[in-house]
């Protein structure tokens, strides 16, 4: 049950197109620092968590390129997950310049998409091992390939235990609400908040899953329903706009989504529309989960005022699949987050238990451990 | 500013075909109540008050192509609006036989559709006029045209009224967030829900126009901002989903819908997703006004419940322009309506006035007189 959304192989990253889904699993080899920022910009890998780990490839891609080319007899790749640490062959290169590249490499990296709090803290990490190494290059080279695939590693680490916390929460026969895509794709490759639902039909239960179909890209509709098939679970998509109807009818159990950059306070920037989903849930007595693991949440912000909130093109609500939907002359106003205020949060889910209100002190203590 | 979105021209129905707008503006011309049925349907025509004049002019082209068929010398039409009923000419036909076409015809008609009322309720009235004149020939043919004509034409007056009513909530500077189509498009050609923008406009006052884009078929995106650009307003278009964090924001001033129909205690059906929108303006203090005629609410259905609300087809989310967003193996649920309470109405704004709460027993005085 375990997506390949984002990996490192044989020296180039290896991504599932999400642009192309459902109608198409296309495997994409991105083979520049370049190629990783297009994806990620372009959402053909998306997902707070995921595009954390493609980030640090995209950092371990510059340093691999910088090898190749600093390479006298360049002879296939130096680094890939599989193979771990174990055999990564020194490059004769200049470690100082190397540095730079990655430098350079992670400000760009970090200036695709502000709001999940992910991309910026694998940067961080991948930075920080690149500092401390600028004067060997062969431990250059092994502290930053370890320090990717661990991130990577704790990554799906984290989803299997926030699967386990979460699974705890529901019941045999459940109706469960999502938004976007939290899953597979969105992550490591097992998932935040489907994690919590793998897990609990792993052990049995039957859990129906209805699906917001997320506009204006169609993370629910193309890529919540597409695994949650795959992974032989029942799933319903619906419009976002019919979530409503559908939450006060009695008929939603409880809804659990991921979230993209947590405050201090418990502020939860997730996806447009996850802020309807949770007035919804709590004008009906509806549980309302947030399924994220530590690295999502971020001490440093206050409040929700404090995350940047990143505004997408217009195009995205002008065109469909090329056809014009909304005509010459009118505004677009295309958000592609918004933030539930910390009260309409029933808990979190994390790798390391359930965080129930009052929020504040936990998630400090908590975040602060985990940092 | 009207526009002519379905009229009787020459012996047919004219409607602009809403499907292909804001791309092409296709003006279709429907020769029998077959067409007609399939326009209503495929929701070419659309909008509650818009499918009961399509609906009764449905019924007049049944006996229109009656005539036609019991005519020894055909020659051109028999009915056409712009020349009201004082040139029809009788034709030699059996009015009991007519009336039973008619008959049929408005069984077949009120199948279309089952939410809005202002289609059941045409055709009551459609009905009550060919019964009423089954044994006279040329009162039958003169009676029918006489109705439907002022269906479409009483309609256009309440809009107008409606407008001068509604305008006067509305202040120089607002910013008013409308979801779905309840313009010019939805109805006889001037609006409800924009009918009243319209009127608050040509009056002086700048509004700005948020339109929610309203999935599945995209009325805000491709119809509301289509008949606003138009008109000369602005508007700017946003996915459903983002309306929350716009209306929390703070920087919506009211939010205007139409209806479909409205129950006796004020619960009112209209297009999915209204109810979310509702919900997010009183948890926010914005005003949440719904325009409809008096022909809108039903005194017949004491509360929401009773109202039937159309499940449409899943491909309207399985598809878009042909290709496939959802996967195959998910369900769809796909509700065109839902039912916001009567509690989350701040005012009904009606060819009446306005109705303020409580409700109840207004809307019976009101309707009543009126039907």
């Amino acid at each position: 049950m375990i997506l390949e959304t984002v990996d490192y192989i044989e020296g180039g990253v290896v991504i599932i197109d999400q642009t192309a889904l459902p109608s198409e699993e296309r495997i994409l080899r991105l083979s520049s620092t370049d190629d990783v920022i297009e994806a990620i910009g372009s959402m053909r890998v998306r997902g707070a968590p995921a595009i954390g780990i493609a980030a640090a490839y995209g950092m371990l891609l510059a340093l691999e390129n910088f090898m190749k080319s600093s390479d006298a007899r360049p002879a296939g790749y130096f680094f890939d997950r599989r193979e771990g640490t174990s055999r990564i062959r020194p490059a004769g290169i200049d470690p100082e310049g190397a540095v730079g590249i990655l430098h350079d490499a992670a400000s760009r990296l970090a200036a695709t998409r502000p709001t999940a709090v992910n991309l910026p803290r694998a940067l961080e990490r991948m930075v920080k091992a690149a500092d401390e190494n600028r004067y060997d290059s062969s431990r250059l080279c092994e502290r930053m390939a370890q320090e990717a695939f661990r991130i990577h590693e704790e990554q799906l680490e984290n989803e299997k235990s926030m699967g386990v916390n979460g699974a705890a929460l529901l019941r045999d026969g459940m109706s469960v609400l999502t938004h976007c895509n939290a899953g597979g794709l969105a992550t490591a490759g097992y998932g935040t908040a489907l994690g919590v639902i793998y897990t609990a039909h792993a052990r049995g239960m039957k859990i129906h899953v209805y699906a917001d179909e997320t506009r204006p890209l169609l993370q629910g509709g193309r890529l919540t329903a597409w695994e949650l098939v795959r992974n032989g679970l029942d799933v319903t998509v619906l419009c976002d706009s019919a979530a409503a109807s559908l939450i006060s009818s009695g008929r939603i159990d409880a809804a659990i989504t991921g979230a993209d950059r947590i405050a201090a306070n418990g502020d939860t920037a997730n996806k447009i529309g996850t802020l309807g989903v949770a007035i919804m849930c709590e004008r009906s007595g509806v549980p309302f989960y947030v399924a994220a693991p530590m690295s999502t949440f971020d001490p440093c912000a206050a409040s929700g005022e404090s995350i940047p909130i990143e505004f997408r093109s217009p195009s995205e609500l002008i065109y469909f699949n090329g056809i014009r939907v909304t005509p010459e002359g009118a505004g677009i106003y295309n958000p592609a987050f918004d933030v539930t205020p910390a009260g309409l949060v029933t808990a979190f889910i994390t790798e390391k238990g359930v965080i129930y209100p009052p929020f504040g002190g936990k998630i400090r203590q908590l975040a602060g451990r985990a940092l």
